[in-house]
């Protein structure tokens, strides 16, 4: 039976952290908070909204909602984020996906600035994700990590497989596990024998978006192995991209739910708080 | 024995269509014009400054030489900077490294316009090199690409093994095999057994400006091999990554000097045109 690589632990520890640091902020004079941004109409969105403002709730932290109808215009949305951007008391913004298609996603994106950008969606913010600089790195590749680290695996001169390059998860998770000096094979849909460089890895982080995609054919009783793929099905439960026989035949696996996407909200707050370090400190993301 | 992928054919179509190029924005009354800055001090980049100086020549490309002392401040190059910047007359910049230790290179390369910016160093070409968005990629692992490619061989769907991952070749070449749908498995110099993975490879890069790191001992017969080393030696020769027991062991090898070196230079001019259409569209690098 593999070991299930829970995250909760590992989250409360985060939290913990938040929790004090909040109150620090406050004694100092300062509410810290997070500004959401969400279009109306996917009802999985606004679940997860609904869970952020709870823990937001519980961590002391200050949440504004805006919510959009569907018919909304971008400028109304970028209006909004030029004034929290120069809001002082705003020090996180988010954007909830999805937006309305003819909107331009990377338009609205860049608008946010830098310093406050937590989800780390900016294009300063990619670049100092990609190169090491100082700055705000988006939350999932972070906890695929940390997840990881916190079990006491180690990255430094193991063999990686990671399977997904796209610009939220796998692409950013393999700048980071560069800085960790891993030696990382990137696994993608056009890769001919996926199952040749798992066999070869001791760790691998599956990042493709495509349920059960890791089958227990490809993997070995040895790899460690890191489930960050959310996948919704029709029913509204949430799968990951590994398939239950994988996570039956590896030595260690992450839960879906469970796993990767808890201690990714924790760091989303952990965010909040490096945003406002960065702002009281005059500091620019990616410089 | 050995294929050896010599890039004088491949420099040479190269500079055939930017000398046809360069006649016709003559013809539309636009002299191309390339700056290069040097400090004075290193013999090796007086020689790269003046072999770039005559193939200008010879492409009709005009050619702005501002040399520095050693000891002269940081702020006349950022004067000098911001002048070509504003001067719709130079369409390249481009500074010779090395720079005074005391220095900040990120700095300097920051100031250029990056439109400007062909050599590819600035946040904003960076960013369009890991990303794919419009803007000037640096020279050197456009060269490594294109020299495989000019003699026929794939990197879609091959398994290749990266050997470095620096600011100037190694990161931005993994960008861009992405694109070429390669598997990369990227190797530095904390992988413990860089011989496996160039064994599993069917495409390899050299870029670790390390002499002779590849040896015999850990490539095959049907490896394709690029080496983008240059590393000079205290007599003045240059010497690539690969050692010459490899590369009389594998299917195909770039020689150097001869190989990605003599395609860079090439490109590079070829950035000068890019640059000259992006400035002539009004784009802007990374947007």
């Amino acid at each position: 039976m593999a070991q299930l690589l829970k995250a909760k632990e590992a989250a409360d520890q985060v939290y913990e952290r938040i929790l004090k640091r909040t109150e620090e902020w406050k004694a100092a004079g300062c509410l810290p908070c997070m500004g959401v941004i969400l279009v109306e109409g996917d009802p999985a969105s606004l679940l997860y909204v609904r869970a952020k403002q709870k823990i937001a709730g519980r961590l002391g932290i200050a949440f504004q909602l805006k919510t959009f109808r569907p018919d909304a215009q971008e400028s109304e949305v970028m209006r909004l984020i030029a004034e929290w951007n120069a809001d002082s008391a705003v020090h996180g913004i988010m954007l909830e996906l999805p937006l309305p298609k003819h909107w331009s996603q990377a338009r609205i994106e860049s608008a946010i600035a830098p310093q406050k950008d937590v989800d780390g969606v900016t294009p300063a913010n990619k670049l100092a994700t990609m190169t090491g600089l100082e700055g705000l790195y988006p939350a999932t590749p972070q906890a695929c990590i940390r997840l990881l680290r916190h079990y006491g695996y180690r990255l430094e001169g193991a063999n990686v497989a990671l399977i997904g390059r796209g610009q939220t998860v796998g692409l950013p998770l393999f700048h980071m596990l560069q800085r960790e000096q891993a030696t990382v094979t990137v696994c993608h849909s056009r890769t001919p024998d996926l199952a040749f460089h798992l066999r070869h890895a001791e760790v691998a982080f599956a990042a493709a978006g495509q349920p059960g995609l890791v089958t227990r054919e490809m993997v070995h009783p040895e790899l460690v192995l890191i489930d960050a793929g959310i996948n919704e099905s029709a029913d509204g439960s949430i799968a990951g991209d590994v398939s239950a026989g994988a996570a039956e035949a590896v030595k260690a696996v992450s839960p879906v739910p469970g796993g990767v996407g808890t201690l990714t909200t924790a760091i989303l707050f952990e965010n909040v708080l490096k945003a406002l370090e960065l702002q009281a400190q005059g500091k620019v993301a990616g410089r």
